[in-house]
């Protein structure tokens, strides 16, 4: 039987090929993960097991999407830009953000229980995707910081909205209090009100976390003179470092480097 | 610290709703499950636990999405057929594609154990995924006859090299014999060879499986005279159908409805 | 000299082919014809050659595309329905847009003489031009139905307009005194104020043209015996009928035929 | 009459939005301009009012479009530069493709007679178009320079053909000369057999055209101690460059500037 009588349906399948020299990001988004995280009791603001298994979802990204150069993640976002030259699947956006939604996905799931031993999977972890391009490493730059902001604004307001009601503060009341303050009041709330530091607080929960490949030296052993041997090694690192300002990227000048 | 010096990087997102008026088939498909399989010992030529396991994932989804009015799958494929009038997402072609495949991935890793209860999953399951718009009712059919036949076609070729392999044939010397022939000649190696009447294999094997929902008829209790109360419900029917015929269609004519 | 160093920038053309299936509208604009109307004085609320000048050009866009089945103009503004079977430049949306608006422009300022005698050009004309596709001879009959309605309101609106302005009312007043009129009121206006019985206007100012090809009888010459000898022709039709009912459509069946 | 009923047509006007950052270049190309340039007996290989008549257009099209930086024109085919911070109609893809060609077409009609002054238009010349974004500044220099070579490789091929043409060759033997020879064989050909220094030929015809803006200084008049008056003005420069080296960009820094 052959099958040529149907496959001109072939022929709907439209092309979604991605222009080149532009970098391209795909962020993936907890899909309703505020009851997720409901239903499996999540500390607030943070809960450092659920970050901590977004993180290694995200180095085994980095590990296996060798055109994945950086990665950030904050709450239950992550961020991931491809290189501007990946060739990976002839820059097919549908396959592109199916695999690394897919991928994301299936890590949570496996990885689920080294985070959360003592607590079992209730509802299938879900992330939606996008893709966004961006024609220049400045771009992405901002792209970036974009979305460190917006981790600091959201962890600072989450920071008090949950010390407040914790404190005994209904949720609505807790809203009402932090509805028009700035910063710098916030800040005062928290150390007058609960002796909180805000700047002392962990970087994973003010400045989020970045995931990118590094080339690390390590000392193997000693040798036979029992002096140290060191080879160099790419390994993936994860830290939680300001990538707003220049200092990060100047160290990392390989990471975002055009063609 | 306000968010708008780097908000101009939101204007980089594309528009990507979906047409109205078009049916959207969303089909998922396993990433490199060639190795997957073998690194599982599947049975070949078909593993009826994995295709149990894509069923029951494919439930889930209809479950899940009410959008979704039929799905087919075969192999390690899967395909949703959402309803042309959809408003899901606002139709947007990204949200569609990484919640179906980030769903159904979540799922497959989830089930694995109901379906394996021997085997850990040695490595994460991954599918990619694509989405192509019908605009006519009688392109879907076509579309689903198109991976029916191709069930149909590639089943028939692998039971009859899986059954030369198994007989102690190199896989070279399998694919050499079976090069160039008929569906007539394959029917023919398997009886005299084998004695396996094709005709007389699972459906599931040679059909693939439908997934929809339909309205069934129950019994609950027997009344007070003893006489067996029925109610209707809505349920999840999985099925292992002649999707290319009319008679099916014939039988279930509101799962593919122009509006 | 080779060009092969460059040729890399083709890689930045993207694919636009527009989907089978689907009838393709391509719907020109005068740009700026609001003024390009004032610089060579057009009558208002219509100018009837101006019309026949729009109309003129798409019997010729018609006579040159075989696959545009039909065309509806108003105003400024013409549509032009390609079939949706059209393989025209492989569906490629820029080739059936620019080919489109380049031939209705070339055509407008080569036939301007023959409805302008006595006026020249000032400025160059202008058009540009979108493409819309709809799945279904429903939508493009509804499509079709908007804009003759739409014709239909503004020709209602400016014939008051103008009737009022050249009766010595200011603009001002004039867009004050219809403010919130009804389709009646307006008649009323027209007919108490002016004499004017609305339904009498021609049909082109209330209806738009219509332009498509048909098959007519011609009486070509008596033959031996005196009597008329006729003849089956394909020719092109321009008229201003009611394409929101159905009776022009039942009449004329195969303009607008589903594959 | 509302017309709200059948407004839902509009839902299927899909967004073209051309993203930001990105160099537009619109190409435009003679449509069956082969049988338009033998119906108006164009010389050969290159008619010069032809030519003119073109850049003509182009410089229109400059003035007209301030948001077009750079045009560059061989043939019958010309290339707008837009500038890649053009808010022009929201960077919608089919408002400026369609504007380019329609203006580009009129002008083409209008100006005719002044390049043409003996020859009446025959058929109506049409023009079709495409759009290709470029993320930098390199690539559009690269494309130019693809537009360029391939300028040079024609006119050397056709200044051969036509030269064995008018020397009493057949087409097909001026074909078969000329198959396979290198730029050097060519430019001997033109010498040896013809007396031609392909070098001293016209830079219009071995270049092509640049068209773009300019700031010149300009003597006004002599002021009253008879001394000459300068002044800056922006005027639109036609040119006969390399624009493949360096030399011409460095002279103008400011016609591709990214932001």
């Amino acid at each position: 039987m052959a099958n040529s009588k149907y496959e001109y349906v072939k022929k709907f399948e439209m092309e979604d090929k991605l222009p080149d020299c532009n970098w391209i990001v795909v962020r993936i988004d907890g899909h309703k993960f505020h009851r997720f995280s409901d239903d499996h009791d999540f500390d607030k603001p943070n809960d450092e097991n659920a970050l901590n298994l977004m993180n290694s979802c995200a180095v085994s990204m980095v590990e296996q999407f060798s055109d994945i150069v950086f990665a950030y993640g904050v709450s239950d976002e992550y961020s991931f830009i491809w290189k501007e030259t990946s060739q990976f699947y002839d820059r097919r956006a549908s396959k592109i953000l199916s695999l690394s939604v897919s991928s994301f996905t299936s890590m949570y799931v496996i990885k689920w229980k080294d985070f959360f031993p003592h607590k079992d999977l209730k509802d299938p972890p879900c992330f939606d995707g996008r893709i966004v391009l961006y024609p220049r490493v400045k771009i992405v730059r901002d792209y970036l910081s974009w979305r460190q902001v917006d981790c600091h604004i959201n962890n600072q307001y989450n920071t008090c909205f949950w010390m407040l009601v914790k404190s005994g503060k209904s949720k609505k009341d807790a809203q009402e209090l932090l509805k028009g303050t700035l910063a710098k009041d916030k800040n005062e709330l928290l150390f007058l009100q609960f002796g909180i530091n805000y700047d002392k607080l962990p970087d994973i929960f003010k400045k989020g976390s970045c995931v990118y490949k590094d080339t690390v030296e390590e000392t193997v052993k000693p040798d036979d003179g029992g002096n140290p041997v060191k080879r160099q090694r790419r390994r993936v690192i994860v830290g939680h470092f300001n990538i707003i300002e220049d200092r990060f990227w100047n160290e990392h000048p390989n990471i975002l480097k055009e063609d």
